[in-house]
C-alpha cells in the first residue's frame, strides 16, 4: 500500500526539519568552533540547505498535495489539521518571495552586515548608508509579496516571518500605553532605587567557575546535558532542536551576574524547545509558535525568575559556595538590587526590565516610518537621536550609541524587534497567572526545586507546539490577550514596591 | 549562454562536494562535541545529506551528461580530462550498489557495530557472529556488484572504494616480501634494541601541556590554523576539507609521547588535505588520491619525520621548556628509543612500524579467504589466533587480543586493511627520494625548519589531487613502483644501525 498524500507531505516536511537541525548545528559551529578562515565554505553550506529546504516548499508537488489534504480536512484529527495549517502558512511565507529577490537579498544583507562592522569601528553611519539602502529597498519588496499573498499590510507583512498572526495596530496600541508610561515610571525607579543602592561587587571570578555556576544551576532546572552543552561564544545565543540544542552565555571575570543572566536567558530558549511535542518533532506543527513566545520564555527565565527575590534566595548560596566568598554584598538581597538595577542607558543590551520596551519601541517607530517612506535611511541618525532623547532625556553622541549599535536592520530583519517586548509582557503575565495558580510555587523556588515551574510551563505552553496561535497560548495560560497593564502593574509592584 | 554540459556537471559536482564538506563537519561534531544523547538525529542527518549525494551520482541527467562530455573529451584540458574520467569513477562505484543493498549494510553494520561494542565487553565472539555473518554476507554482494560493475575480481572491486587502482595480485606479492622476512627482522630488531634500552619517563604531563605542545609543533609545521583545529578524542582522526579541517588526538598524564605522535599522524593526514589544489576545490579531481596515499602522508610525518634523530634534536629542547623538565630522560637520543621501540603487541594500534605490517598482512590473509569462501565467518578466532602466532610466536588469550581488536570488519570495512601498509612503505619511499633530492633537508629539521619538506611532498604529490594515480604519484616522486624492498632497506638501516 502506498503513502496516502497525506503522509507524503509529512515526509517532505521531515527533509526539511532534518536539514533546519543540520542548518541550526552549522551555525552554531560557525560561533563557536570554526577556524575564522572557513567563513565562506560555510557561506556555501549554509546556501545549499537553506535553496534544499525552499526548493520542497517550491515544488509543484508539494502544493498540489497540500491542495488534495486541504480538500479533505475531515479525515484529521486536530493534531493533522494544524499540521496540515502550518504547512500550508510556511510555503506560503517561502512561496511569496521570488528566489531572485531572495538571492539579491543574501547578498545585499551579506554586504551591509559587514560594512556594518565597519561602520562601528569608525563610528561612521554613512559608511553604512547606501547598503542599509538597498537592504531597505529590497526588504520593502519583500513586505510587499508577503503582504500580498498573506493578507496584510506590507509591513505587517514581515512580522508574519517572526511571529504568525501578530498585526502592526495591535502592537501600536501596546506600544502607546508603555510609551506613555515608562519614560515616567523610569525616573520614578531610579528616584526609589537611589535611596536603595546595592554593594557593587569588585572580586574577579574565573570563566571556569562561573560556567561551572552556570551548569549548576542548569542541572538544577533540568536541563538534559545528554541532549544539549553550555559553551562560551561573543554573544549568548541558543541553536538547536529538541534533539540536540546548545546555548552559549559571554563571560567576564568582573561581571559575574550578566554571564549568569545570559545562561538563563538561553536556558529558557532551550527548556521551551526541549520540550515542543516528541511525537511531532519532524513536523511543522511541532515547531515553536514564534519569536514572541520563544522570547517570553527566555525574558520568563532571565527577567522573571532569574531577578526574583526566590531564585537570589536559592543562587545565593550557591554563589558563594561555588566562588568561594562571602560577606554582605553576596547577601541575597543584595544580588537582587545589582540584577534589577535600573538605569538609563543608550545601548539596548545593557538595558533593565523597565528601561527595555523603551528601546524596542523607538526602533518599532522608526522602522514603521521607514517603510510607510515617512522617513528616509539617510535621515535615520537623526531621527533615532530626536527619538531616543524624547524618551531618555539624553542624546547618543555618536552612532554607535545610536542607531549603529544592532545588526538587525543591516541583516535585514525588520518587523523582528516587537517580540521583544511582546514576550516580556507575555512573561510578566504567564508569572502572575503561574503564582495565582499554584501559590506554593515560589517557596518551592526558593529551595531549588524548579520542577513545578516547567510542568506548568509545559501544561500552558511547551507541549502546544504550533498548535495553537500566540493568542489562544496566552488567553489560555493568564485569561487575557498580551496586556501591558498587566505587565506595568508587575513593574510596578516590583521596582517600587520590592 | 547557458551551460555547456561540463559545466553543468561541475556543478552537480561541487553540489556534492558541499554536502560532503557538511558530513565531515557532523562527523567530527559526533566525535568531540555533540551530546550523546543526540546520536539518533545525528544519524537522520547523516542518511539524509549521504542519499542526496548518491541521488547526483544516480541521477540520469549526470549519467547523460558524463556521456555527452565523454565524447568530446579533446575539447578539455588534461585537468578537465582528468576530473570527467574521476566522475565517472565516482558514479561508476557509486551506482554499482543497488539501493537496497546500501540500505540493508547500513542496518546490518549499524546494528553489527552496537554488537561489537558489547561483545569487546563480555569478550565474547559469538555475541558478534551472527551479525558478522550478515555483514559479511552483504558485503560479498557488494563486493559482486563493484568487481563486475569496474572490472575487478570481486574483492578487488571493494578495495577500489579506497584505494583505486589497486589489485589485489599486486598486493600480494609485495606482502609475501614482507611475510617472509618482518618475523625475523623483528627478533633482530628486539635483540638489537635489548643491548640499548631507553630510559624510561615516569613524570605525568598534563593534558593542556600537552596539547600546547602539539599545537605550538603544528605551527611550526605550516598548520594553518585559521582554517583548522586541533581537539581530543577517543581515538584520533582527521575529519574536513581543506577550508576547514580539524584533527584530534588521545591523550594521557603518563605517556605523552603516543599523544604526540597522533598529532603528527594526523597533521600529516591534514598538510595533505589542506595543499589539495584550491581551483579545484569542489570538484571529483580535486580531491586525494585514495587512502594509500592519505595514509602515506600520515605516516610519513607520524612514523618516519617523527621518529627520526634530526626531528627529536628539533622537538627535545621544545619539550623540555614547555614540560618544565630536563635530564637524560629527555634527551633527543633516549626520546629517539623511546619512540622507536619495537615490541610483539597482540594490538595492532598498539604496533611499532616493524610489526604494524604483520599485523596488517594477518588481516588481509584472512579477508581474501573470507572472500573466496576458504574461511567460515564462525572459525575466524580460530584462524586469526593460528596466524598471529606463526607470525608472533605467542597466541592470544582471548578474542579482545585477536580478532575483535578493531572495529574495520562490523563496520564493514573489507580491503581497506592493506592501504595502511602500503602508506607505510610510500612513506619510506618518500622519504629516501627526498634525501637524496635534497640532502640539505635533513639539517633543516633539525633546526625546525618543516618547510622545505612541504613543498617537497607539494611538489610530488599533494598539487596533483587526484589527477595522477597512486601508481604514478609514486613512480613520479621515487622512480619506482610501491616496493617493499626500499621499505626494509629503510627499516633494517633504521633499526639495526640506528
Amino acid at each position: 500500500m502506498g503513502l496516502t498524500s497525506y503522509q507524503h507531505l509529512e515526509k517532505r516536511f521531515k527533509r526539511i526539519q532534518i536539514l533546519r537541525s543540520v542548518i541550526h548545528l552549522l551555525r552554531w559551529d560557525a560561533e563557536v568552533m570554526m577556524p575564522r578562515g572557513s567563513s565562506e565554505v560555510r557561506a556555501e553550506q549554509l546556501s545549499l540547505l537553506d535553496t534544499e529546504c525552499s526548493a520542497i516548499l517550491h515544488s509543484k508537488k508539494t502544493l498540489l498535495l497540500l491542495d488534495r489534504v486541504e480538500s479533505r480536512m475531515d479525515f484529521f484529527d486536530d493534531w493533522q489539521r494544524a499540521n496540515v495549517r502550518e504547512m500550508r502558512r510556511i510555503c506560503l511565507c517561502s512561496n511569496a518571495i521570488p528566489k531572485r529577490l531572495v538571492n539579491s537579498l543574501h547578498r545585499a544583507t551579506t554586504k551591509a552586515e559587514m560594512r556594518w562592522r565597519q561602520a562601528v569601528e569608525e563610528k561612521n553611519f554613512k559608511l553604512l548608508l547606501p547598503h542599509l539602502q538597498k537592504v531597505v529597498d529590497l526588504v520593502r519588496e519583500k513586505a510587499n509579496c508577503l503582504g500580498n499573498k498573506l493578507g496584510y499590510l506590507p509591513y505587517d507583512g514581515l512580522i508574519q516571518e517572526y511571529d504568525p498572526g501578530r498585526e502592526s495596530q495591535k502592537i501600536d496600541s501596546i506600544f502607546q500605553v508603555l510609551d506613555s508610561t515608562l519614560p515616567a515610571l523610569t525616573d520614578e525607579v531610579i528616584a526609589y532605587q537611589s535611596n536603595h543602592p546595592p554593594l557593587g561587587i569588585s572580586k574577579e571570578v574565573s570563566i571556569k567557575k562561573q560556567k561551572e555556576l552556570g551548569k549548576f544551576i542548569m542541572q538544577r532546572m533540568g536541563f538534559p546535558f545528554h541532549k544539549g552543552r553550555l559553551d562560551e561564544s561573543l554573544h549568548p545565543f541558543t541553536e538547536g532542536t529538541s534533539e540536540d540544542i546548545r546555548i552559549t552565555s559571554k563571560f567576564a571575570e568582573n561581571d559575574f551576574l550578566t554571564g549568569l543572566m545570559g545562561v538563563l536567558h538561553e536556558t529558557g530558549h532551550a527548556m521551551y524547545d526541549f520540550a515542543l511535542p516528541a511525537e511531532w518533532f519532524f513536523q511543522a506543527v511541532g515547531r515553536d509558535r514564534g519569536m514572541t513566545v520563544h522570547e517570553s520564555q527566555a525574558l520568563f527565565l532571565e527577567m522573571v525568575i532569574g531577578r526574583s527575590r526566590e531564585f537570589m534566595r536559592f543562587a545565593a548560596p550557591c554563589i558563594s559556595h561555588k566562588f568561594g566568598v562571602t560577606g554582605p554584598e553576596w547577601e541575597p538581597e543584595n544580588l537582587l538590587r545589582l540584577a534589577n538595577r535600573v538605569r538609563k542607558s543608550f545601548i539596548r543590551m545593557e538595558a533593565d526590565e523597565v528601561t527595555y520596551p523603551l528601546h524596542i519601541l523607538l526602533r518599532y517607530n522608526l522602522e514603521k516610518d521607514l517603510f510607510s517612506g515617512k522617513l528616509q535611511v539617510k535621515d535615520l541618525p537623526e531621527a533615532w537621536n530626536e527619538a531616543f532623547s524624547q524618551r531618555f532625556g539624553m542624546t547618543p553622541e555618536n552612532p554607535n550609541q545610536g542607531c549603529l549599535q544592532d545588526s538587525h536592520w543591516p541583516m535585514g530583519y525588520f518587523g523582528y524587534f516587537p517580540t521583544y517586548v511582546l514576550g516580556g509582557i507575555m512573561a510578566s503575565q504567564l508569572y502572575q497567572s503561574m503564582v495565582k495558580d499554584q501559590p506554593g510555587i515560589l517557596p518551592q523556588i526558593e529551595a531549588g526545586e524548579f520542577k513545578p515551574v516547567f510542568d506548568w510551563l509545559d501544561q500552558k505552553i511547551y507541549r502546544f507546539g504550533a498548535k495553537l496561535s500566540c493568542r489562544e497560548l496566552v488567553v489560555q495560560a493568564t485569561g487575557e490577550e498580551i496586556n501591558p497593564e498587566t505587565f506595568l502593574d508587575y513593574l510596578r509592584k516590583k521596582y517600587l514596591n520590592p
